[in-house]
């Protein structure tokens, strides 16, 4: 950083004093999320209204500033990395839900509430917010919306933007606008709110978000099920889709998480287990307790394994803690985990399994995928030993072959995570010129002096 | 028209003599809508592919001619009149379903597809297309989109946009474009496809819809209720949200309305009824069955004046059918039906029909308010006789006194026709100058020449 820029960004302090950081143990704590690149800022913003926001916005716009959004910094992707440093604006004091209104089925927050603590406090009022990213304890529901967070509950629910109403967000030169509404249709013009949702902090600052309530459903229940073959656990998904349920989530996991989650747990059954399916409905008491017998009679022509049914909140929970072990256990791998949340059209899911058996053989390297299988969304984790010669090449080359595949299978290469840094590399395969082109049109349209995360891949 | 305009669609017509009309009988059939307002255009383009809509845009483009986009004409708020004359571009040839994928859960299909047939031919599938606007027999999936058209069942299912996974869209200088994808979940990018849904026409030219689909619920089943009050209606829907349900339709009826229908059907229970609500679930049929009676016991504690039951397709019909016949009792009075659609947080679902009996006594109309209680969109009814003095004056005053309540509760005035001519009025009181100045930027960025539909609102 020059001295002209230091002088700028020392008058910003001076105009917000209590809300701009310039000391290095601030900015070093602002410099990444949870993926492994890293840039630190030149000042770290923690403002405390939307006010101050729109003078910090105004500012870094007038003087060209980079100006870099952040939520709790739980991401997957670099996509809060201030690459070219400047201002990290974090939301994290804007922590207020300001209102829940359960009979309008409202929730009025601040961008820096925990998304799970939002969640709790509207189920205190018998309401539901359904979207459930794995780091909804740790994540901010202003990242969960400037990512479109997703979960396992978004096949039945829909993914974070579904839930969005009304946004007010920060224009990059410091204009604040309420857009959306709090009724639950709106066709007062273009969906401006939903153009925010997920744009990764390029294109404003959300300051704050009514988001949309469910009823609370009164109960719920699901199945654990392991299967000898991923066919198996395939056919499995699709009898329940075509016997026409909507499960609240449909979750597979392949042999190599299952054998690392039996290294970790030494529980028997997942010896010799192949395949792992969970899936879970909720309702009303009497459907739901009646639907998972259904859907046991449905499974069992496929001959599991094993087939354990969890009924009510406390048993579910259970099975999911089965699935989180999964995770665990690929930590205890030692290995690297890359993960990536590739997404195939339903039809697919079998090809893509055996697809990552084929990688794992070519490019000498260890594949373990599970994901929401429900909407094709699986998360293909590269587990690699950075210390073996040639393990960075050959991961890579293994990236760059599962992305083109799932591309020419009319995939996507992300489904939940963004494009961020991560992904940046394959943008231009998943984007034609013309989609770029329309993507620069926008930002040049909302951020035409390119303050807002910068580097990033528009 | 100068003879100069006259010039120029005349050698538009050489360059596509099969899709390009100049006549004025067939001029004549494209001016409007199901609104009142109509507009002769210049020229009527009927392409039979993109390429065309391409050729037509890129020309009009260089040429400065208005483009009004068009599907079935079936809009209520004069979306698709040309108030500029040049081109209506009809996209009523573009009417191929191209790929039903029942593995992938999507449809790909043309946008000049009538709504009810594309629905049918996935239902043969066994999958579901949701959203179920009034007009889905007359109405194109395409018209649907550019207005994100609603329905009963977008209260558990959400609306169009919800369901368009990927698009075609030519844009206003004649660029061809395909966002999103084909996967029920994409990160990739920002949701651009999203923008031109609900666009009317204003944004781009939809070409192709990639559509989701679910699987088709096998069985459904609703009640009719009637009551003596609103209130006990309107408490009853409160109960059923309360107790966890989230109903595939939960649609009122108010007194005016019953008594119109009265007359019309003889029916004698709607004598004295003065509020009537349709609740409807769908899903597996045990489930639906016992969910049947659960909604049955709790709607008996507001002592309604009756309840019918229907199970399975043919009696759930039988039960719409009333609800169809309230339109057809409006349409007997002899009265001009003005539709507005305006849409109020859930809370104030008491207040609006108490607000619409004093608008009835103030302004001497009639007011007839029924729809989709369920998310706070009722369709609000204003009954007049265009032969009384001052009709005219008295609907307006009426209908501003309306919107404006409407917004003062921060309800929409719009919930699923859009702004069109009909509501343009309004759009400065629903939208801030800041937020109406962001549309201008979006149009100004996608149409520099202001070709797309001009005179509308933004």
């Amino acid at each position: 950083m020059n001295a002209a820029s230091s002088a700028r960004l020392l008058r910003l302090q001076k105009l917000l004093p209590s809300e701009i950081k310039l000391d290095p143990a601030t900015r070093n704590q602002y410099g990444g999320d949870k993926w492994f690149a890293s840039h630190c800022p030149d000042a770290v913003a923690l403002p405390r209204s939307t006010r101050s926001v729109a003078t910090i916005l105004q500012y870094a716009s007038r003087h060209r500033i980079p100006v870099t959004p952040r939520g709790a910094g739980h991401g997957y992707v670099g996509g809060c990395v201030p690459l070219r440093g400047g201002i990290v604006l974090s939301l994290e004091r804007l922590n207020r839900i300001k209102e829940i209104n359960a009979d309008d089925f409202v929730v009025v927050t601040e961008p820096g509430v925990i998304t799970a603590d939002l969640q709790a406090a509207v189920e205190k009022q018998n309401r539901f917010y359904p979207p459930d990213p794995a780091s909804r304890k740790e994540s901010f529901i202003g990242g969960n919306i400037a990512t479109n967070a997703g979960g396992p509950r978004c096949l039945k629910y829909g993914v974070t933007r579904d839930y969005v109403l009304g946004l007010e967000v920060v224009l990059a030169d410091g204009t604040p606008v309420r857009l959306g509404g709090r009724t639950h249709k709106n066709k007062t013009g273009l969906d401006l709110h939903r153009l925010f949702v997920g744009s990764e902090g390029l294109l404003g600052v959300i300051t704050e978000a009514t988001l949309k309530l469910l009823p609370l459903p009164p109960d719920r229940a699901n199945l654990a099920v392991g299967f000898g073959s991923m066919r198996q656990a395939v056919r499995s998904l699709h009898a329940i889709l075509d016997a026409g349920f909507l499960p609240a989530a449909l979750e597979l996991a392949d042999a190599f998480t299952l054998t690392a989650a039996y290294r970790r747990t030494k529980s028997e059954r997942l010896r010799g287990c192949r395949a792992h399916l969970i899936v879970e409905v909720d309702g009303q008491r009497a459907s739901v307790r009646q639907e998972i017998k259904t859907l046991q009679r449905l499974i069992r022509r496929q001959h599991p394994l094993f087939v354990q049914a969890g009924f009510g909140p406390g048993q579910c929970e259970q099975i999911w803690q089965i699935r989180r072990e999964f995770s665990y256990s690929l930590r205890d791998t030692g290995l690297t985990k890359l993960n990536e949340d590739i997404v195939v059209p339903r039809s697919r899911l079998e090809d893509l399994f055996a697809f990552a058996a084929q990688l794992q053989q070519k490019h000498g390297l260890q594949l373990a995928c599970f994901g929401h299988a429900g909407d094709g969304n699986i998360h293909t984790n590269l587990m690699v030993d950075f210390t073996q010669p040639g393990a960075k090449r050959r991961s890579a080359a293994a990236l760059d072959a599962l992305f083109k595949q799932v591309l020419a299978w009319n995939g996507a290469i992300t489904g939940e995570h963004g494009v961020g840094i991560a992904k940046q590399r394959w943008w231009p395969l998943a984007a034609s010129p013309g989609v770029r082109q329309l993507h620069r049109t926008i930002k040049r349209a909302l951020d035409p002096h390119d303050i807002l995360n910068p580097g990033k891949f528009i």
